[in-house]
């Protein structure tokens, strides 16, 4: 149950059977799997260690029976506690071959002359290990042809079943414990980098495995960024601080945020918190199977107007789950249409003047029938830290 | 000061001057670097947003003069904080031009029909963005050759400053408080998952930034791996419970374990870790200018002999700094040699029989006249949890 994350083995022959019939669609004789995201979708396999860049990780995926691991000796054990069976090892770090004939080998088992192999190859996907083996790689099997995934891990990753839902909401829930206790962390005079590492601790009281994310700022009149880590600057009345955390439980991320105001907010501050709200929950009324990315885009641009036309945040929202962004991006050119099994993050932005931004974001989950809240809907009035 | 994480400009210009002298060397006119240690190397740039995979980023390095960043608009305020002048932004993600174009008018600005183009492409390297992307940027500037980078970015970040150094044993002592209060949150009847949110906090009380890296594992006379996450089985009396940690401070790791014995440790368990202990000693006698990663590796072997050779951990120890782990490895084949400014890790294993090992790590520099340990290091009696 380790490498499985509690998920019974019939959740991954599901994964596996649609990225099968989706390869058979387009001519794929094998995918070939290299990042921490796809290697744990069609294996179970969940580790840190891949903080590590040491060693690289494959996974191939065959046109028909199991993902075959093609992985450095010191993953076999925690491989082989999931459902995986073919499990290949080679000692790594191998400064002459490191993985690369193996990986020949495997490709080379289970396609022809002449077959495809897919690598994903567009937008958030890169190779995760080093150029010079991908050229080996690719010369090995010169009579094979390397091409893209046809977006096969995009599209099936974007589509989450119940369980995968499941997993997001007690994320979400962790972090809204957390963020309903700021209060005991935060207040004029402490450093935010201090808000930074207390409510990280929260997170971890509150039942996260870890927190690879958080970011915040806290400013006068709003933020410059929403990027940026944490200063020694202390808190002021006056400011107003954001924290947006991604946790992780379970192998699944939540990713919101709430804004604080520290002392009573001015009226911009406090009337752009109210519109930012307002534009979750006119987006979160829309979002039901058939509307796209780009008409919840213009739902909550409808709401912050011109004010939130000039932030350059670059987009309203976007998916999450075993990744704090993946899949869609709610902007006017993503036109992929909303369906059951995706979760998303609803995240205007406001301009503020001088540089100055607000951004509010929650979490919610695609059903048949419309959105269900995975956060607790923030309410239109900022939280004020007194 | 965000950018640079408090280092003066100085230790940026120093950096890229010796990145630059090896480029003529190489004759290669531009480096072009789109990974997260790789770019904050040059810039300063340091930011937790990187866990989103969803947008590129790009430092073009040219001959001469200072690195240009090639950057989604998200992230200009913060760049803007750094040394860089030349900031280059697109509003991402941009589904038909994600960064290609500026991307490529950029490098076609500082190189010259014929130049190479050097993109880091050795062991533990990859490319950060899309292949879609790397295959049009290729087209764009066919008159161009991209090769590797002759590991330039790989042996520079290998000799730290006295300013990284610091950091990193800063980290370490965050590392070791958290480490000294085990015995308040771990004993018999505790969860090991618990054991790890409860360690994470102490991390943070003690001072950390964040915690990317913690792995583990509890179980008798040795345990199966050191990558596995934590699972909510209960510790119990007999186990011998080792945590590990890649804590950070101001962009920097260190990188080290210590093991406890729940109850008394039985004669093997105490046995294997006291050699453990001294076969890192060892390490550290021998580890000075002019020896040899593979020296230190037979060094710890010498101690722990046929139990050491069995083990499949892959190495003895590695690099750290800015990742958890990067440049040399401690094994046979890497003939590395020792300079000052090298920050390690020794990290023996040693194998007990029924597929249980455990494994030891300290954190040392190398400086003119041998190593200084950046841990405090363990004694040789295992820590016991009563």
């Amino acid at each position: 149950m380790i490498g499985g994350q509690g998920f019974p083995d019939r959740e991954f022959e599901t994964r596996v059977a649609r990225a099968q019939a989706v390869m058979a669609k387009y001519q794929i004789a094998a995918l070939l799997l290299t990042t921490e995201p796809d290697v744990r979708y069609v294996t179970g396999f969940l580790t840190r260690f891949w903080e590590s860049p040491t060693r690289p990780w494959f996974v191939v995926l065959p046109a028909a029976g199991k993902p075959i691991a093609v992985i450095p000796s010191i993953g076999a054990n925690l491989m082989g506690s999931t459902w995986i069976e073919d499990i290949r090892c080679w000692s790594a770090p191998n400064y002459t071959d490191d993985g690369v004939s193996l990986l020949i080998e495997t490709l080379g088992e289970v396609t022809e002359k002449g077959d495809t192999i897919g690598v994903p190859s567009g937008i958030e996907t890169h190779l995760r290990f080093p150029l010079d083996s991908w050229q080996r790689v690719q010369s090995g099997l010169s009579d094979r042809t390397f091409g893209g995934d046809s977006a096969i891990m995009r599209d099936l990753r974007m589509i989450k079943s119940d369980a995968e839902i499941a997993k997001i909401k007690d994320a979400c829930n962790v972090g809204h414990r957390a963020f309903s206790r700021v209060a005991e962390i935060a207040s004029a005079g402490v450093a935010l980098r201090d808000v930074f590492r207390r409510f990280q601790i929260l997170c971890l009281e509150e039942g996260a495995d870890y927190v690879p994310y958080l970011a915040g700022a806290a400013e006068k009149g709003g933020y410059a960024d929403v990027i940026s880590p944490a200063t020694n600057a202390a808190l002021e009345k006056g400011h107003v601080m954001m924290l947006d955390t991604g946790l992780m439980l379970d192998g699944y991320f939540c990713d919101f945020d709430r804004n604080f105001s520290i002392g009573q907010p001015d009226t911009a501050v406090a009337g752009a918190h109210e519109k930012l709200v307002i534009a979750t929950r006119t987006a979160f009324e829309q979002a039901r199977p058939g509307q796209t990315a780009a008409d919840l885009f213009h739902a909550m641009l409808g709401v912050v107007g011109q004010q939130g036309a000039g932030a350059d945040a670059g987009r309203f929202g976007h998916g999450l789950g075993m990744q704090l962004t993946e899949g869609l991006s709610i902007i006017p050119n993503d036109h992929t249409v909303l369906a059951p099994g995706m979760v998303l993050t609803l995240e205007p932005c406001i301009a503020l003047g001088s540089g100055k931004i607000m951004v509010h974001e929650e979490n919610i989950a695609i059903r048949q029938t419309g959105a269900e809240w995975l956060t607790v809907p923030a309410k239109p009035e900022i939280d004020v830290i007194p």
